[in-house]
């Protein structure tokens, strides 16, 4: 193949084959994408279907912790986690920009192909284009994906007063790790992001019991997240700052940079809704997880503010987190 | 909302709630999308699955006989219908440049949902991001789709010698439209492109019988989609020039182009190859039905030109049509 990705490469002819049979087919080996049909046939699927998508344009495409295609798995198999599914079948989308280097391609589909596996689930259908140089950044990726839901009635509309707020993990991660490789401060650090498939901590989390309700706090971090429980809703939660666990250089990030890590995006964590009577039994399943072992009991459904988020402070204040107003980080997944 | 779409609208925040709360929910309206979780949660649905993904990087956005919403819906519903199922629930990425009138996103997301019911097919998930001015090119989607197999087996896998190669109607035209639409000539013209939903003809056409397989000749066109059925295989393709249906206006517009109609994208047509017994009531059946009117009996499979697509002109003579070799026209879906 070429060294750089050319237009001829997104025209649907010899090129396009080229791509496909040589990069992609073998990265992705199995019988439903060897088909090539214009769509995969899937055996038949017993039980409700978790569906979801995502696109992803983050900048830069290559971090410190993973890449776009990395991302692009995790994004949307942990979507479908979210949903109480067990992820199956993801579809790839790409729209490279024409000079994209091939080896750059190759990395990412690379990467693409080693989370699905780890994951458990299949590429099975894709689709790239290829746009003029200018027109686009590098590449950005869309992923559908296809579960099948093993823990139903997860939802918002479970949550109780009372019930308890779980992390599986420390929070700000990938959208410090981010904004610190793409910032011109020329640093040094620590940071990576936390990008991983969340399928085996919601699994080990629902197994465990009570859960109400999974999310991932990505764009918009916690803060967000835990804003669209509440919205019009009669209950609250009352979030305490010194339960949320913070990596030190997340932190310091966050203080150079002039971030607030609970709004901070987060690839690699998960929010939970627990009845109380079962929060210790989830907080010992997530930590007995791999990549789930700092998780945290962080805050609790209360009646006492509704339709907000309150952050108890670690000097003893208490303080509204709204959601996220404008774009804290544009661009981080 | 803002009169322009600014990196607000994707930063995971209230922009982008405000975005999905007044523009995406009402104009999909359906349950499984108005629980807006990190997926949608689908009833069980029984046998084999279609599942298939389009990228969308049409330019220009808006062009005579649709605009990249519409193309958008059309790609993935044709793509399912050409496994055989019917098309049921579409996935939607948008990945938007800041700066896009807020009208012209009204539009498209309008036209999805005009397409979406008239194809039959439900927008259940989404997601939305924005990317700085001058790093996209407008907007840029990504559909992907989930039916139901009702006619297994369609495959290249199943062409016979003798079968016959049917088009649905002429050829062309999608491509000639946004080329002439594109280009600075300034004409004015009929041309019109054919994008519309395929799920009626494919399953006219599969009602009739023997029918080993469809394939919707969008990028490359008719010429590339029948060399993708001969390659490598003991069989290749008659193609009779004097019956490819090609409009008076694609035709002309061919001409002052420089192009070939026969590899000009389509997104209204499909080509089914047919086992000889069954190819006058498939004709007749793709005849009967809406946008199917000019189907055409268009080649013969055989066994003379094995992995090759001969084309019979109609001044008399034969020559091999090759895959399209770079890109005869980018962006143009």
């Amino acid at each position: 193949m070429d060294e750089i990705v050319t237009l001829d490469y997104g025209s649907g002819g010899k090129k396009t084959s080229e791509l496909i049979e040589k990069l992609m087919v073998p990265a992705f080996s199995n019988p439903a994408l060897a088909a090539l049909g214009d769509g995969a046939v899937l055996p038949e699927m017993k039980g409700e279907l978790a569906f979801s998508t995502d696109s992803f344009v983050v900048d830069p495409i290559f971090f410190p912790g993973g890449n776009i295609g990395k991302l692009a798995v995790c994004g949307t198999v942990n979507d479908l986690a979210m949903c109480g599914a067990v992820p199956r079948y993801l579809s790839l989308g790409a729209v490279i920009e024409e000079g994209l280097p091939m080896a750059d391609l190759e990395k990412i589909i690379h990467s693409i192909a080693e989370t699905a596996a780890r994951a458990g689930v299949r590429v099975v259908t894709g689709d790239t284009k290829v746009v003029e140089r200018g027109r686009g950044d590098k590449i950005y990726l869309n992923t559908a994906g296809i579960g099948v839901v093993k823990y139903p009635g997860l939802s918002p509309a479970a949550i109780r007063p009372g019930d308890k707020v779980l992390l599986s993990g420390t929070a700000g991660d990938h959208g410090t790790a981010i904004m610190l490789a793409r910032s011109e401060l020329g640093l040094e650090s620590s940071l990576q992001s936390d990008c991983m498939p969340l399928h085996a901590l919601a699994a080990a989390a629902c197994e465990a019991g009570g859960v109400h309700v999974l999310r991932d706090p990505t764009r918009g971090g916690v803060a967000t997240t835990l804003n669209e429980f509440c919205e019009g809703q009669n209950f609250g939660i009352e979030l305490e700052e010194a339960a949320v666990p913070v990596r030190e250089d997340v932190r310091a990030a966050c203080e150079l940079l002039g971030l607030d890590a609970l709004y901070c995006a987060n690839e690699g964590k998960l929010l939970a809704v627990v009845s109380p009577e079962r929060a210790d039994a989830v907080l010992a399943a997530l930590r007995a997880t791999p990549g789930g072992e700092n998780a945290a009991v962080i805050g609790t459904v209360t009646e006492r503010w509704p339709g907000r988020v309150a952050l108890h402070t670690a000097f003893g204040g208490s303080r509204v987190l709204t959601k996220l107003a404008g774009a804290q980080l544009p661009r981080i997944c």
